[in-house]
This record gives structure tokens, C-alpha cells and sequence, in this order.
């Protein structure tokens, strides 16, 4: 199969602090803020942190999710001094990173998340079908020795798509977890620190012209959310994500597994037809989205050889 | 030895919310006013949810920290509608609970809390020689089997004892992790459960005159707390606790061990001249109080066989 030709990856911005608790994306993007370029490095990067007001007060968000805020409609809407902070705010970082969707836009925008699940390294994305994250998770899953690295899809159309890293022409959230908000763990620290490291080893390798051979990537994409059981009139959840259950994020859930326990003792089950993979289990900040887990269909796709495009590379 | 008699535990308060993210206690404070007494229980219960705004907004807390507000100086200072919610809401606790250090007060206030530290089950108290909560950890150990019960001492006089469960005549907080904050585990909440039945069953064959054996149960009297390393100037944490620290509550810390694990790459050991025992390492809580971790003295206490005081019986 010959190599798809891309363009270089020069204009690359590394997020944190989207979530203002989500503590290992925070301290990273601030160490990286304190090495300030001395301009030779390789390749161009914006490092940023995104709800820097939330993140000061330790919370996920000041007035609303930030990273629900970059829909193409979120991004158009007038804004006032009376908008929630986070819409005035998502549109700061479309003129800053983007404008979404346009030629202006930073080639690769990876933002840093983390999870109460147990997740392991997830690259979440919009697509199936880009190269370039494909092969970025191929890279970290070959180089990680002691963190599973999996690629996550939301099915959702660019427009719609609401997460930040939908403002870069190509983009993923980089999501770690086990790790609970408002802490952070160096171990969770270190992956973090690593996957960033190894995606611009990668970007850099890239661009100076090297061939990266295709192959096979599972991909997770994502079908359901199933939320916990509550009381009909408060609301409130009546029961935990079954012990067997939490922390087996991307273990595959057959029909009638266990999938609650109830405060009250008794279990509840998969009732689902298709046996899928969960993750996000038990993730503390989707109690209010009402999520409970999420669940995915696993694909393998074939991605090709890709190298930088050449006639590109006597402009540079 | 002869047995100490005591007073009957007639009247036993539990609290859950304290802390409106300690999502286990919440919810079997929840689960417990539920049943409706019927008046054939042998010891009166009172489950109080303490800070139910905090809990609505599952955060710690409103305005201040209410397990702080528990001196004697906080319970009399005059309060006014301006006044920070828990400052009111810890009198208005007193006054059902207590008062402090009165005849009045409950005669045991179990209050359920949970840590993101990996510390099992601890019964914290302001004492090591209150036999009635000596002899419940030492029920709660031989009853538990999955789950390491500890008796963790803050010496500190009643008056200056600042949390809630100083209001009882008898008191612990009931401290169980690893639990992310705003998130409920199915096994924590059971072993709190189940921690909070073997309380009562004691109770009960306490009451119903059963001589309880004494013997030994090892306090970990708290010395110290160490803060993370910090930037001089913004104060900004610098390091994370050390992979090889994180999670090992109540393993002895030696001097020359890891301690932290800085984010430019560099390893902080212990520089204390005393093996101690950590515990709450990386509470999230306690970032905004300074506190990395808390280290204890561990010495084996004799406690005597106790047994309900026989003349109290021909009073009830």
C-alpha cells in the first residue's frame, strides 16, 4: 500500500486546565509553561491553560462545562459581560487556537484530561478515519511499556462536536485515569508527561520526512451512556456501579453481567442485547450529566502508511 | 483485672454530609433515615445529614470548613444571618447533638467521612483511653475481614477539638478510603455500612450487659503533618507524593525514604530522624491546608474488659 501523503504537522498546541480539577493536565501544562522556547525547537507549540479561573478554585467549571462549549453554535453565539465565563472563554481560545474548521487553525490540538475511571491512556477523538491521531495512539501504544493506550471515537459531526480539541485540524483529548479530582497522583503525572513527550517525538519525526508503516488500530467507539438508578421522585441515584463492575473499564460487558449494586442490596444487571466495552465507570464529574458508564463498540482499523507530502516540504 | 463499668450508650447519633462530598456516608445517612424507627429498637439512633447545602452542591463545603467549627470558642462565638453557614449550622448542630462536653450530649457521635487516601477504615478520636471506642475498633477488627480497621489519636484537649464528633460524650470520625471525592464505590460504601452495623450491634451487647474482655489495640497517635514542596514565590505546589509512598498508608516511613517525586524529575525523601507511620497521604482535601501527609507514633495500648454499669440497670 503506498503512503498517504499529509502535510507537516508545524503549529501544535498542548491544552490543560479545560477541566479546572483535573489536576495532572495542570501542573504539566505549567511545568511546560516554565521552559520557555528558545526558538529551535523543531516545531511550533501553544501551550495553554484553558479555565485558568477554574482551576484556581480547584473545580471543574466557574459557570458551565467549558468543554461543552465549542459546538460551531457555542463558538457563533454573541457574547456579553452577563455570558457564563466558559462561553466567553471557549471563544477566546477559537481565536486563539482555531477559528474551528479553518485554514488559521493549530494542525494538532491535544488537550489533557484525567478521570476518576480507570481508564488507563484513552486518545479521544471525532474521527475513525484520521491518519494522523491513528498512527500518533499506534506510536504511544508501542512505546508505553506500563500504560494501556486506547483510541476512543465519538461519532459526532464536526459541527457538533463540543470538546476543545475540535478546534484544531486534527485533535484528540489525551484522558488518564484512575485518578481522583482535585489530586493528583505521579504516576498519573509521569504517563501524561510521557504521552506528550512521545506525540511530539512522533510529530517531529513526522515532519522530518520519515515513513510510518501502517497497520491495525482498535478502535472504541462509543454507543451509549447508561445512567444510575434513582428515585423517581428526588432524583437522586439509589445505587453504586456493581463492585465487579467498577474499574473494568474496557473489559467487555456481556448481557445479564452485574452492573449496580443498590444501596439497598440488591443487584442489577446488563440488560443490554450486544455485549460491549464500558468505560468512563463510575467517573465523578458525569453524576450531574447523568452517566454512569459509557459503552463502545470495538473495531479493528486499518490505517495506511503515512509521510509527510513532499512537494510541502521545499516551502518550509 | 476487674471490669470497668460503664454507662449504658443509650443515645447514639450518626452523621453523614459533614463534608458534602463524601459521597459513602451521604448516602447511608440517606439509606438510614429511610427506615422509620418503630419504636422497638433498643438504642435510640439520630442520623443526622450535617451539611446537606454542601452535600446538594457535593462540594466539601458552602462557606468554611464545618470540622472546624466544633471548639469551644467556634460553638460560643455569637453568630449572626452574616455569618458563614457553618459557623450557624455547627451551633444549630450542637445544640441537637450536645451541647459539648454536657449531660445532655449524645452519649456516642459516630461521623461518616471518606478520604482519597488509601487508609481502610480509621476510628479517629481526641483520646486514647476511651475504653467504649477502644473496644469498638477492636470489635471492628476481628469483625472485618476485608477491610484494615486503625485507631488514629489526636492529642488534643476537648476544648480545642475541633470536629463534630467532639460533641459526644463517646466519638470518632469513621474515616474510610480510597474514595475519590464525589464519587461513591460500591465496596467503600459497604464496608461503612457494614462498620456502622458492628458499632451498633457492640453497642447493643454492650447495653445488654456482655462483659467485653480487655486487651491490646494499637493507637497511632498523630505527630506531625508535612506540606508539599512549594514554589517560594506563588506557592504553587512542586512535587507529588512518590510513587513509592502514594498508597501506603500506615507503612512505616523511614528516614532516607521517597517522599516526593518533584515534576522536574527530582526525588524528596524524609528527612526526619524518626521512623513514623504515614497516613492521608495525598488527601485532596488537604491541599488548600497544607498538608501532603500526617504522620503518627504507633504504641500498643492495654485496654480493660468493660462491661456495662450494673446499678445504671435499675434505672432504665
Amino acid at each position: 500500500m503506498k503512503a498517504v501523503a499529509m502535510p507537516t504537522v508545524s503549529r501544535v498546541a498542548v491544552c490543560g486546565g479545560t477541566h479546572g480539577n483535573e489536576l495532572a493536565g495542570i501542573y504539566l501544562v505549567r511545568e511546560m509553561l516554565k521552559k520557555r522556547a528558545d526558538g529551535t525547537e523543531p516545531v511550533s507549540v501553544v501551550t495553554v491553560m484553558s479555565n485558568s479561573r477554574a482551576a484556581q478554585l480547584c473545580v471543574r467549571y466557574v459557570e458551565t462545562d467549558l468543554n461543552r462549549c465549542f459546538t460551531r453554535a457555542a463558538l457563533s453565539a454573541p457574547v456579553s459581560e452577563t455570558s457564563p465565563y466558559e462561553m466567553i472563554r471557549s471563544q477566546e481560545l477559537n481565536a486563539l487556537l482555531g477559528p474551528k474548521a479553518s485554514a488559521q487553525a493549530v494542525d494538532l490540538l491535544c488537550d489533557l484530561h484525567n478521570t476518576t475511571a480507570n481508564t488507563g491512556l484513552c486518545l479521544i477523538t471525532y474521527s475513525d478515519h484520521d491518519w494522523i491521531c491513528l498512527h500518533i495512539c499506534k506510536h504511544l501504544q508501542r512505546e508505553m511499556a506500563s500504560t494501556p493506550v486506547r483510541y476512543v471515537h465519538f461519532d459526532i459531526p464536526l459541527n457538533e462536536a463540543y470538546s476543545l480539541d475540535s478546534v484544531g485540524k486534527h485533535g484528540f483529548a489525551m484522558e488518564i485515569g484512575p485518578q481522583p479530582h482535585g489530586v493528583v497522583r505521579s504516576a498519573i503525572f509521569s504517563a501524561m508527561q510521557e504521552g506528550v513527550q512521545l506525540m511530539m517525538d512522533w510529530i517531529c519525526q513526522f515532519n522530518s520526512g520519515m515513513l510510518f508503516e501502517g497497520g491495525w488500530v482498535d478502535v472504541y467507539t462509543m454507543v451509549k451512556n447508561i445512567d444510575y438508578p434513582r428515585d423517581s421522585e428526588t432524583h437522586v441515584i439509589t445505587a453504586a456501579v456493581h463492585p465487579d463492575l467498577q474499574d473494568r473499564d474496557f473489559c467487555l460487558l456481556h448481557p445479564g453481567d452485574p452492573m449496580f449494586l443498590c444501596f439497598s442490596g440488591e443487584t442489577l444487571r446488563y440488560r443490554g442485547k450486544e455485549a460491549l466495552y464500558p468505560f468512563f465507570i463510575n467517573e465523578g464529574a458525569y453524576y450531574e450529566k447523568g452517566v454512569a458508564l459509557s459503552l463502545a463498540r470495538k473495531r479493528r482499523v486499518q490505517i495506511p502508511s503515512v509521510q509527510r507530502d513532499r512537494i510541502l516540504r521545499e516551502w518550509d
